[in-house]
């Protein structure tokens, strides 16, 4: 599957090279096509992975990776709409405010959320919210915590939910522990966690943590 | 113990059963001394079980738990300052806003909380948040659930949270499961699980569920 994922940053380096792993042909956008970090992650990358602008790669792609900083990524995604249409986008970005310095607030919260100001602002984009809610290194690499613990999908498109179970299913994630919250309202919830994620980070003194639901 | 437990609604029922159970002595507070649920309460609790006003039963106890409904919690507890002063407060409540409908929205959130408003507002007492991230009947029954969750504190004074640490250990919480988050500023974390938590409920089907924290 041809993904392109917007964002050079942590989350961005290991979504890309987590999906060339598992074998997909991976773009990754920035605003220019000279970034430093998405050249040298093409170089580590190797293979079919190559870079270029948000435009280019998200017209190349056919899932996109919402990778940026969540305080720009409507500003981002909608200046790209066109190339966007009809598109899954999976937005793992949280809309994180440090200007009051750390922990950060919420950028947007309570009776919204990202995912839906993107799926609002962009209509004929399919928003899955996925990922969100764990570091970037787990991400793509369940298998890195002790026993199985548990994702959630958020979006009003059920088939571009299914597109990315399937991606989470490759990478090692069990059917069982991919919880679909319903439609992108639900991403509200995902969001929401962070505050918490970051105190538990805080006290367990490390980011290499994911949560089980356990009945 | 003596442990006053303000609210007469399902949180309030189960903790004070839980806590009567464990050996505690229990008063159960509501606005009047005639509440109908209260006296129904002291009938099945039998023994040592008694109700009164709020600012009775706060004065009466040596910890006190806020199982009020979180919107009015700032003014019950505000109106009962002088019985509380000094005391634990272990503030279990969430200040879930449902005047838009269901899910509810957070009438305090992002920056700011329930319980640092209360924090705030009674200077003299000792506020831990805790147990607000569960449904009720879990609160003091962490054996209900198939392998071992987590439950969270958060507050300023640590003589306080070592008291609540106490009892939830005689409830039968692990104490590496009883994860301190830092001051009562962590308490927006834990209030803001509250959307992910109700996601989760729809999603699984059930709110006899918890988060374990897997590295």
């Amino acid at each position: 599957m041809r993904i392109a994922v917007l964002g050079t940053g942590t989350v961005g380096e290991a979504l890309g090279t987590g999906f060339a792993r598992l074998g997909h042909d991976v773009q990754m956008g920035s605003r220019t096509t000279d970034n430093p970090k998405a050249l040298a992650w093409v170089a580590k990358a190797g293979g079919a992975a190559a870079a270029g602008t948000f435009a280019d790669v998200a017209a190349w792609g056919e899932v996109v990776v919402n990778a940026t900083s969540g305080v720009v990524s409507l500003q981002v995604l909608s200046q790209i709409s066109d190339a966007l249409a009809g598109k899954v986008v999976v937005d793992v970005a949280n809309p994180l405010d440090f200007s009051g310095g750390f922990p950060p607030t919420l950028a947007v919260v309570n009776d919204d959320s990202l995912a839906e100001q993107i799926q609002r602002a962009l209509p004929e984009v399919r928003v899955v919210k996925a990922l969100n809610t764990l570091t970037a290194d787990l991400m793509l690499h369940p298998e890195l915590l002790s026993s199985p613990t548990d994702v959630f999908l958020a979006g009003d498109d059920p088939d571009a939910k299914a597109v990315v179970r399937g991606l989470l299913l490759e990478a090692g994630w069990l059917d069982q522990n991919i919880l679909d919250l319903g439609g992108v309202e639900a991403a509200r919830g995902c969001e929401m966690w962070l505050p918490l994620w970051m105190r538990v980070m805080g006290s367990v003194g490390t980011g290499t943590f994911n949560v089980h639901v356990v009945r």
